[in-house]
């Protein structure tokens, strides 16, 4: 047996105590050693934030730390420089502005949106090295295993004098941050709203912060959920009737997600009209792992919808959330309480069908929202719309599906993963093409493999305006492919459709048109819509929807 | 537009309210409401809880309810009946007598380990319905969506007057069932070690919990992680060596998780030794989501381990812990954070090799620890043993699985899921056999699927004594078979192989040999063990570590 080497195992904590200290002996340390003046803030991020460092700037799809995001990069670089960021969203001009003013120069992240071509013009620039974009959950694991943050700058409502934090409902990813960080001798840092007294109710405690700062103004929305249904096209409720009446109907769909769009958006407005009128009322669509989406209101309203858990929350959506307490999971005070970790397992674990939509699909299904000088990232979609291998539990729509899959001795279900598109997006572009985009921003980015967001061996079915696609009960790669061309349309890999095998496929009921449904198309109108105006979803919601001003025109 | 339906929105905190009151008006609310006497606690569970109610017993890998459990089996049939259980695992004998003394009828649950049998016998008798075996991850998926408990009953180490609970190092399921309980009108009781005037930390907030009630004796905790060295034999010591150097060296494998058992804790110990040699310190095994094996010692001591992420911490392992804050989570106590939730999505998502033992494989791959008269369930390994499909960063080890899998322009990567077992397990049983038990169980517990722990085509690897079967390789159910059966030895499935295909596997690589490896059997002895005693680990821990009393025989 060897002798142990010596070696210090204490490193992490005493470099968290030096930077402690740093900050103390500029005066950073109140009473209680937590609350810092807002004008100080640039003073403690260049105390306690080395060069090198691991840095969480939360950011999600809508509660960012915009404050702390905004300081760190009036950062000096000749102080702060060679930062990592682990971060979910990359949303924020600001993130950006870190790279380009040499304070960071690595990225580890999941989605970029508006930052898509800024970012993208870095990695051709190399003056950025993406590590890899992820899923949120994948992020949030790699936080405990090899990507664990050094400091962690995080946004919270607000905050009490000993430190303790109230997160109100925009929960996001703050606790999967803030754990990961204040257990491995890092330093949390909150900016807040506002400093109370006495706390609604206590979110992050105290021992897990080590500074708050009160915020010049309340940390930045974005209404990210929000579609006025003003919007929504008869295309669009085509498309969402036959999904409604091909997939949730036939596979009796209680426990999903839907993801952001129009497309969903139509579906939300129909269950009170034409998918009551199916008798579907108590048959689909019970469970949620959904943000409050305002176009769910009527759903809710009706009597559709028994649960709902959220990673976040929606602008406006408060009030009424507070008053539908059986539906959204709260606190006693009244206000939500999500959690994105907790709603993206809820989302791959325990949800029968996940339904999206996409910028581009290739013949073997695979589907990207990269395009060609932008890299957006994944989002949630790549972990919601894969089918888990590790579940176990059994219900009617993942064994149907499994039996369709596998045949009939089939010895697993199968997650139902829905792609909803019209054939071609803005400007005439087709969705449906030979080669994603993905594979050109994979030289771009220098990245191992292309940024395909959902594996087209994960696709279950595909519903465009010309009809759906079962792509679980095609045999073999040709059949797939021509399923998918047969509901292409008139873009070019529509047209090359194999006429003869795509009519066998419509035959064998895995292609099939709106017809083959018992849809008439000519009834896909806007009066199915259950709310037609963001007024309309007001008026549903008894005056508690307070929809954000861009999205009121009356 | 429909005018909405009149309806209570409020219902689940309004029976809330109620529960609380009937508390209240048999005095069981101090002056701050919550600090309950020990001998009032039946009076609270019949207060609290209602018939049909599900609730959630905690019981994890070790830390357990165990005084909730025992106090709910003794409160009257009458008062509380019908209950749904929902909880990871169902270990206590006094969760049994929750069926059958008629006060639960319904079961979903994860693991059962010690319970298999009386659990059994309770379905052939049907007096319990079970819902599903879930893996830990998706019951905590459930627990937010639609299998969300009316009451929590956990189990902390203490708590202040407030409510505050303090976990200490084996934090384990209960963030994940205190948040789906108390933010969706729920009740949460705690059972405490301790009580203390201010806690070395606040793990879950006095918002978050009804009551607390100091337990007669601290809760249990079983030491199921340990394995005494003493008793690894040298076809374990053989079969480590292989998988160090035939798959860890081969794929550079950094990010893992072990499964419990003897042949994994051979790996542990050949660290130090065996693969030191190879040179391979600093290019495996640096990053794990695991629970603090004893095992583990010897390579953290060698400087293998840079990190380990635990779901629960393990019996006289807290001194060590708390003195390696480098490589564990720890809290400004000293002590650990554990916490299932975040080190499974981290097993899941960020660790690129599950290896583990299984009791029964087929033909197939497909494996499970159900045998006949038992049901165990599954615990973790579903959930670390799948290739998650929503994985989208890259890693040399999953670029190379992926690429074995799919061909050298794979679009993915892949798990390495390795199962590691003798070819015979105890009394002579083959572990591998033409039709798995599951089979047979599943009749006995009219489950809609068999009880089958790790899918085949999940599995990439499978290590006995006879050599390893790389199934990636296999390109038809045929040469996976075969792959299968070439390592199976004696046992009449591996006797039924077909020799010249299996010779041909070996050619190709996908069938090793020990020799094929480089690996002389004559030298897989003891010696190389790192540890050969509990009494070693003890010294390797500088006599930080202090086992049971069961595993010290000096």
């Amino acid at each position: 047996m060897n002798a142990p080497l010596p070696r210090n195992w204490d490193s992490l904590r005493q470099s968290r105590g030096r930077r402690l200290e740093r900050a103390a002996s500029l005066g950073l340390a109140g009473k209680n050693g937590k609350e810092i003046p807002v004008d100080r803030i640039i003073d403690l991020l260049e105390a306690v934030i080395q060069p090198g460092d691991r840095v969480c700037l939360e950011g999600n799809n809508q509660k960012q730390a915009d404050f702390l995001s905004e300081s760190l990069a009036d950062c000096s670089p000749e102080r702060i420089n060679h930062l990592s960021l682990v971060q979910s969203v990359l949303a924020l001009p600001s993130h950006v502005d870190l790279f380009e003013r040499g304070l960071a120069n690595r990225l580890d992240f999941s989605f970029s949106g508006p930052q898509g071509a800024r970012l993208a013009k870095l990695v051709q620039e190399q003056r950025i090295e993406i590590g890899a974009i992820h899923t949120y959950l994948e992020l949030f694991g790699r936080y405990f295993l090899d990507l664990t943050p050094n400091v962690a700058l995080i946004a919270a409502q607000a905050a009490d004098a000993d430190g303790n934090l109230y997160l109100g409902p925009n929960t996001e990813d703050t606790p999967a941050i803030v754990e990961a960080t204040a257990f491995k001798g890092g330093i949390v840092i909150a900016q807040v709203n506002e400093r109370l007294e006495k706390l609604p109710r206590v979110d992050v405690p105290a021992d897990w912060v080590d500074f708050t700062v009160l915020a010049p103004k309340p940390n930045y929305i974005e209404p990210l959920f929000t579609r006025d249904p003003a919007q929504i096209t008869e295309v669009q409720v085509l498309m969402a009737m036959m999904a409604i009446k091909g997939i949730y109907a036939e596979y009796g769909v209680t426990r999903l997600n839907h993801g952001i769009g129009f497309d969903t958006a139509a579906i939300e407005l129909l269950l009170p009209t034409y998918a009551a009128d199916l008798g579907l009322k108590g048959k689909i669509c019970t469970h949620w792992a959904l943000n409050p989406h305002p176009t769910l209101i009527p759903a809710i309203e009706s009597g559709f919808v028994e649960s709902v858990h959220c990673f976040g929350s929606e602008v406006g959506m408060d009030a009424y959330i507070s008053a539908r307490s059986d539906v959204f999971f709260t606190g006693a005070d009244g206000s939500m309480r999500s959690n994105r970790a907790f709603s993206q397992t809820a989302g791959l674990y325990a949800c029968d069908m996940f339904i999206g939509s996409t910028l581009q699909m290739d013949m073997a299904g695979n589907s990207s929202t990269a395009t060609l000088g932008r890299i957006t990232g994944f989002g949630g979609a790549p972990n919601m719309g894969s089918d888990p291998h590790g579940r176990r539990h059994a219900s009617p729509a993942w064994l149907k599906a499994g039996r369709e899959a596998y045949g009939p001795n089939a010895i697993r279900g199968r997650k139902l993963v829905v792609q909803m598109v019209e054939t071609f997006r803005e400007h005439m572009a087709p969705v449906f093409v030979e080669e994603l985009d993905a594979w050109q921003l994979q030289k771009t980015m220098g990245a191992e493999l292309p940024p395909i967001m959902i594996y087209g061996d994960d696709v279950s079915h595909v519903v465009t305006e010309e009809g759906i696609a079962n792509l679980l009960l095609c045999r073999s790669p040709e059949e797939r492919e021509q399923a998918i061309r047969g509901v292409a349309g008139f873009t070019p890999v529509g047209l090359a459709r194999d006429k003869a095998m795509v009519e066998n496929l419509r035959d064998r009921g895995i292609v099939r048109r709106p017809e083959d449904l018992g849809i008439d198309p000519r009834q896909a109108t806007r009066d199915l819509l259950a709310a037609r105006s963001v007024k309309d979803l007001v008026r549903w919601s008894g005056g508690l929807y307070a929809p954000p001003s861009r999205f009121r025109n009356w």
